[in-house]
């Protein structure tokens, strides 16, 4: 009786699918996306790869606040529109010079019958796999509207693998778990670390970009993609159905979005792959957010830099000039007439240290943090009038250090932390900015430690969400570049915004100095964090006793300096740190000469081999050059790594470097173990190579002219 | 066995305060405040005047988030210092050229038992009140702290009557209710009107400035002064024992202030009296603020005005330009090819008829609500980017009205309505502040109707007092008057910042056009609302039937045109608008002339007799003159008002114009009847004027020279 039941359900519902079904298939045929209005006239959507259900019957739609129907059924389809798109563009600086963006389109027209009002779903079928916004053109009966939840769902068609990190409203700086679903639950709170700032929703909600790999070998992708004006989706898995739904960030009042039509929401991204190289390659997200909205980008330039900041986060030095007061305010605290603590990092002398170094060894910039007043007290306090972003310490020379800088030919980085207080910050973001012209600082680091003021608001609502946004548009008129930390993660606006150069928005180097992170991190985080945009990630390090740098501090770099080296290649980023103090770069000149080599802005990338959570090898082609850099890094398992050179150009002589683990490298035991090779290559070489448990290699090919 | 608990508990809780108790005396020796320490350590005061009991023991303190003590109690006393202070000033425009300052002062450090934190409390006596502020100086065991409330108690003596409003977190714009203390909690209810933005927090919670009357015809009044950085403090009735406790505006997140030591809380007040008169002539409120910040005053000058803005309160006209639109989007709607709704008011056209209007009157300047882009769509919708304060509508021509303002010699008053978005208003301040400069504006009234983004604020909260404060201090800098509207009500910070020329904050004369207030409201306002600063009440409405601007608007304005002539001098304004058309002052011009004639800055006040709820006369000579202007407003009554010109100066012969209700003028059935007469007078004058229910008299006394 169940079974026949159950047969019948079936049949109902394939019916029901197979009459309103609208389909769409990617350009070359392998996925496929079928829309249908289902029970009570709500819109569905289904996922196949190759004929294979890959996404069941997903509903879509939004819950609105006093809003007696909301937007989640009683729809018909009124309209329903299909459109191509094919064309390359060429990004200001990104993994490759040029980019394909290729897509089938469905615009379906839904039209609510009890409240004449209308919602566009809006689906792009690439090769890569599908993205899909919902669209709210001007209409009479639809203004301004509420979101009390956005209710998307992505229904698995099994108890998946999945590379993730607890949900939160306001911090992504998690290790990675790698579980079943259906164990998200019981090591959600082992998965959680303390942050300065941070909120979870659900013992199974988990961030975005989502790492997936199903029993059949299948990878697929949850992400987002063109995150403007709305809240931040995370998502929450029913793991009876392993089903997830859209959970999105809550303001102070517990809403999540105010919406004014004619609006979009951003785009979710779903992507499919037998191939795992295929989710690090894909340019889906930035294919779907708009086209550069800059029109003179020759002052966005890469940048490889150096900086006080590695010996404040391992607690060798202070962020902090004084120790005189328990508190300070800005305006009112003697500075002059304050004792120096003696530990302050940012002092002319030793940024001029910096400079020379980095002068010395071709980099391009110098950060400093801890140049300005208001560091004593900066974070935890919930504090308002925090920084200024104008006053210099007593001991910093902001003058005198421009001018050194200039004379050595180097350009200052700028640091904004904001301490959260983002109110305080836009009062201050003109002229902090102009400031920074007025001392030709072209970039600035911003950070948002702590949490959010105004209070109440999350790191990732609607509001903050906007904050950011301004931000960065306020730089691009002042042609300043941003690489924005504890920010929104990216979701591929750097495309529009390309001053956007960077953000942190996850667990980065910073948090080996406060206990470690996973060894096989870096093999992540290319498969979530970066698919948005490039991450600062600021690697680099050589040495990995961190109780080297200060007696106090236990913490361990879970890594080999191979490994380290290897990230410039495979953390892409248009901003890279050499993060260490000159020091340690110093007792290993010979690694360091990769790091002085490596480009960081590149014509080509090749995704060599690729497995989340166990070996990442990339391959790049300098930009204008006809030089590669290849990186591989790797997990806890030692691992032999066997890959062809056939991406180079043939005819053509290469002279190889290859900085790699020693036979006895361990991330863990011996990470400062290494070995450099040289020899010549060409397209029709192999090689061979052992990766140490988070170990890895790096290598220069540099052209044979 | 009770009688003798009583007495023991009485003796005892003498003897608690006999020990204990620091005293202090007003200089005049009229007022003594006593300070003790009662049961386990906690602070209170006592007030007496001329030897009577006025304010019985009331506990003073804070309690605090996440403390496990709070400031409350297990204090002792460190140190009291006495001072005294004997200054006179001059205000930049005021209600008298020149004010004394002259106070006693008890500063008594507390200090706290179990924490080590030291909290001090100041009072100062002067001959008119009590203020008293807490202090937090710099101290090693407080730095930051949380309020979450304070507890300053008002201890009533019984059950005096009260003239209040509701006490509410977003808007004063309510009538007065005058009743027993204890009839507060069932006339409560009754009292709320509806507002685009309100929140009450209790049945018994009453605003400041809150004026009483014993029934031995004492006068008391609460209120603040100096509210900077800090919660907006209404009052909670415990209507059992007729106790007033403060409550404090709440955050997003119910948290009432966020201090940092070293820091002050502002001046709570407490004026008595058995003259009401002398209520309303009190200085005290400014004497408790700063001096003068501002080095250059020069720009800062008190005006008449007349504007485009009445129209659109009665509904004759709109502020919007187009009806085509359900909303509009800055920046994207198409204004320019819209259809203009023919209501527009603020036409370039119509905007040179009131230039010339005020030209012709010798009006100082025009106000135009209405003149940018947004209005469309401009409250209720909690809309974020709803002005840019720099986009005029297509049929606004400001270069064209700016040249011919200064070629009449008359200036623009800016408008900036907020709707209350109040992030996206500080994000345009300074480049509105820059178009105001750029076109010679040299005031701005502003208003923040509706509920304040970032969502969860109050209008009185202290993240929003924070930025009243902000926006009046950057005009400042601009060189720019502000007047703002539904903003935080004034607590004396003009003293500090005499460019805040004005603010609504309470029930102005536009609620006449929106149902009416009550008769006799201008009665009370002078001893509330006008008590912490000047009130922008756009007097002068000639024309009581609404209908006959608008057919669809029965408001009647429920006064007569003598009082609305007489609300010019009694109340008091730097700021002074004849608020309704050209047409209506062109039918009435005789008595339109005391209008042109009255001043704005005053060297003296005489405030002759008042009694609130009743009448009020005042005197006022205009400044560098001889001339002085009375003002008469009345209650519900008929009354015969007898005064004295004796303030007129010995010696000096003067021509009265006097405009009173006529013998049958009634506010609601014969608003408009008034007669005029003049004669000659002089110091030994005595003058006996009738008026009409809801009516008054206007005197112009100028000096025959």
């Amino acid at each position: 009786m169940a079974m026949k039941k159950l047969i019948i359900l079936f049949l109902v519902t394939v019916s029901v699918w197979s009459i309103n079904a609208q389909e769409l298939s990617s350009p070359d045929g392998d996925l496929k996306m079928k829309f249908s209005l289902i029970e009570n006239g709500s819109p569905a959507y289904q996922l196949f790869f190759k004929d294979k259900l890959v996404i069941k019957s997903s509903k879509l739609g939004l819950e609105l606040v006093n809003d007696k129907k909301s937007l989640l059924d009683d729809f018909t389809i009124a309209d329903s529109e299909v459109d191509s798109y094919n064309q390359t563009w060429k990004p200001v600086w990104g993994e490759v010079s040029e980019i394909t963006n290729h897509y089938n389109e469905l615009a379906i027209t839904l039209q609510q019958n009890e409240t004449d009002r209308i919602m566009i779903v809006r689906f792009r079928l690439f090769n890569d796999g599908l993205g899909f916004r919902y669209e709210f053109p001007q209409q009479k009966n639809l203004n301004y509207f509420t979101i009390k939840e956005e209710h998307t769902q992505f229904a698995m068609t099994g108890d998946h693998t999945a590379f993730w990190i607890p949900g939160d409203y306001d911090s992504q700086e998690y290790d990675y778990t790698e579980s079943k679903l259906s164990e998200i639950r019981g090591l959600f709170d082992k998965a959680l670390t303390d942050n300065a700032s941070q909120e979870q929703f659900s013992k199974t909600g988990v961030q975005t970009a989502l790492m997936m790999k199903t029993d059949e070998d299948l990878y697929i992708n949850l992400h987002e993609a063109a995150l403007i004006d709305y809240s931040l989706m995370n998502l929450n898995l029913d793991d009876q159905k392993f089903v997830f739904e859209s959970w999105l960030t809550p303001d102070a009042q517990g809403n999540k979005g105010y919406l004014q039509a004619p609006c979009t929401s951003p785009w979710r991204t779903i992507m499919v792959s037998d191939k795992a190289e295929d989710i690090l390659a894909s340019p889906m997200i930035l294919n779907l957010n708009e086209p550069c909205k800059i029109e003179d980008t020759s002052w966005i330039k890469p940048m490889k830099y150096v900086g006080v900041w590695w010996e404040m986060i391992t607690g060798k030095s202070s962020w902090s000039y004084t120790n005189d007061f328990p508190a300070v305010k800005l305006g009112e605290t003697d500075y002059e007439n304050a004792t120096p603590n003696g530990t302050h990092g940012a002092t002319t002398e030793h940024v001029k240290e910096y400079i020379d170094f980095a002068a010395k060894h071709g980099f391009d910039g110098v950060l400093v943090e801890g140049w300005n007043e208001g560091w004593e007290d900066w974070f935890g306090q919930s504090k308002d009038y925090v920084f200024d972003f104008v006053s210099p310490y007593p001991d910093f020379d902001v003058e005198e250090i421009h001018e050194y800088a200039k004379s050595k030919g180097v350009k200052m980085i700028m640091h904004h932390e904001t301490s959260s207080a983002v109110r305080n910050y836009e009062r201050h973001l003109d002229t902090a900015y102009q400031f920074m012209k007025k001392y030709d600082y072209p970039a600035v680091k911003s950070g948002y430690v702590g949490d959010i003021l105004p209070r109440g608001e999350h790191h990732y609502s609607q509001w903050i969400v906007n904050h950011y946004q301004y931000a960065v548009e306020k730089a691009a008129q002042y042609q300043i570049m941003v690489n924005a930390h504890e920010a929104v993660r990216p979701t591929g606006i750097c495309r529009t915004y390309p001053n956007l150069i960077g953000n942190e928005s996850a667990r980065g180097t910073e948090f080996q100095a406060f206990g470690g992170s996973k060894p096989n991190h870096v093999t992540v985080l290319p498969f979530t964090r970066l698919l948005g945009g490039p991450m600062d990630y600021t690697p680099g390090i050589f040495e990995m006793d961190i109780s080297k740098l200060n007696p106090n501090n236990n913490s361990h770099v879970n890594a080999t300096i191979a490994n380290q080296l290897a990230l410039y290649v495979t953390m892409y980023s248009p901003l890279q740190m050499a993060a260490d103090l000159p020091e340690n770069y110093n007792r290993f000149p010979d690694a360091f000469q990769f790091i002085k080599d490596v480009a960081v802005d590149w014509d080509d990338s090749n995704y060599i081999e690729a497995e989340p959570g166990r070996y990442i090898t990339i391959a790049r082609k300098a930009k204008g050059t006809n030089d590669w850099f290849v990186g591989n890094v790797n997990g806890v398992e030692k691992r032999t790594s066997e890959i062809s050179l056939d991406f180079l150009e043939q005819g053509k002589k290469y002279k190889a470097t290859i900085y790699a683990d020693a036979k006895n490298a361990h991330y863990k035991t011996n990470p400062q173990a290494y070995s450099i090779t040289t020899k010549k290559v060409t397209h029709k070489s192999k090689l061979k190579l052992e990766s140490a448990p988070g170990g890895g290699y790096a290598i220069s090919i540099i052209e044979i002219k």
